[in-house]
């Protein structure tokens, strides 16, 4: 895996001792979207797998659903352009909207509006032991070498109970995803038995962008907050969070963990 | 201080035993803020010092300068709605551009056009010790509650050399960093020889938001991206990442840190 960071001068201050170093840096990429040659959005990523990045935005924005929707795509790495263009008109006014607010937040009209016609209820009813949950984790976070060296990056994958099949890093949480969904959508990949593990919290803006990517499963080593606990409720995803070593909490849709009727005794 | 927190019924997994609990959970709030009667935007944020927060986000997205600029300002808790009257009228689709994005992304139309008016130069030359500053995280972390308790909530404190001063909490980024900037807007207090200390990663609309905010010193326990250096840089930041127990990395602007001559032996 290719790896996007520099290396940038710094001063290392350890115990009263100062030492002129360096530091490998996660590089922060600024790319404007131009969709039918109108200014759609920009967004900063990192700068790696740009065209999964852009399709899975715009599906992630109601824009396309499927890759034959595009009928061009051009990235102009250099000046940090994605020129698409698509069957469909599009009105970039109203999906703005949608956008504002937090950094991790979530626009209630953004909910409200466009979710109502995305976010479906996830049919997906595969089951998986949660030892395989925790392997999977383990694997994912043996994967996390940028994380690790920079600590600014996301790392987000699609798992099956087998083991993880695809992976993908960026500084944003929800670029980690859109890689995702962008390559499923670019070589046709099957959601069906197929779970999300991510590396970062479970809020609701997350938790909508695994339902819209059809997946009913979501498995993270972070916290979630309760809104994105509520959604996964309702939108019927299994929602862990706290993945870690030999623990995780479930907090919705444990119908999906085969969990056998003698660890079942400790229940109080 | 009030903990924006709700218990959850959840099942904890661990070791191959599973309990029926409960996890206290962050609160994720939507806040839709109406601007001279036009919808201007929706967040989502912690639910705790809201008039704060929306001071501070509309300073953010210069709106507002000072306390005066704002008319009226009513929240209504219940529904998730303040109502804002300014002076000046505000054309809500030039600033909707700016926000599009990444969760954590930043517009390059942001950037370079409300960033040209607003984020300057910072001139506070203040000098701190290297020491001041560990001390100083130490406090940080000591107080960050909420977060080792539900593990999904950012912290952004105002410190002087002498202690912290202010301390906010949001799930957003940005909000605990917009908490911040509108008590101090509100209440009037002075920027001089004050930092930023800040939980999360230094991107670059952080450092924007700092320099924004006019403060010349941002010290975190995270990792920066290699724009938010550049920025820093340029903006005369003194960026200070990794800070943690004894030791820190200094990428921008160590002429803020009052580093003892015998301490520099170990240049290399």
């Amino acid at each position: 895996m290719k790896r996007e960071t520099r290396h940038i001068p710094m001063i290392k201050y350890e115990d009263g001792k100062i030492t002129h170093t360096d530091d490998e840096i996660a590089e922060e990429y600024p790319l404007t979207i131009m969709v039918n040659d109108e200014e759609f959005a920009t967004m900063v990523c990192t700068p790696d797998h740009l065209e999964e990045l852009v399709i899975g935005f715009l599906a992630s924005e109601g824009i396309i659903r499927y890759v034959d929707d595009i009928l061009s795509m051009h990235i102009d790495k250099g000046r940090g352009y994605a020129y698409i263009t698509t069957h469909k008109q599009v009105n970039s006014t109203s999906s703005n909207k949608r956008w504002i607010g937090s950094c991790c937040g979530m626009s209630r009209a953004f909910y409200f509006q466009t979710d109502a016609k995305q976010a479906k209820t996830v049919m997906d009813d595969f089951k998986v032991k949660p030892e395989d949950c925790l392997n999977l984790m383990k694997a994912f976070q043996e994967r996390a070498s940028i994380f690790k060296k920079t600590g600014g990056v996301h790392q987000a994958a699609i798992a099956s109970r087998e083991g993880i099949e695809l992976i993908f890093h960026d500084i944003g949480r929800h670029n980690a995803l859109d890689k995702l969904n962008g390559f499923m959508i670019k070589n046709k990949i099957s959601r069906k038995e197929k779970m999300v593990i991510f590396s970062g919290r479970i809020s609701s803006e997350i938790l909508i962008k695994v339902s819209k990517m059809r997946l009913g499963f979501l498995l993270s080593k972070s916290a979630p907050t309760d809104l994105a606990i509520e959604l996964a409720d309702d939108l019927n995803i299994t929602a862990i969070g706290f993945a870690r070593g030999k623990r995780m909490n479930i907090y919705t849709h444990s119908n999906r963990l085969l969990i056998e009727e003698s660890t079942e005794l400790d229940l109080n």
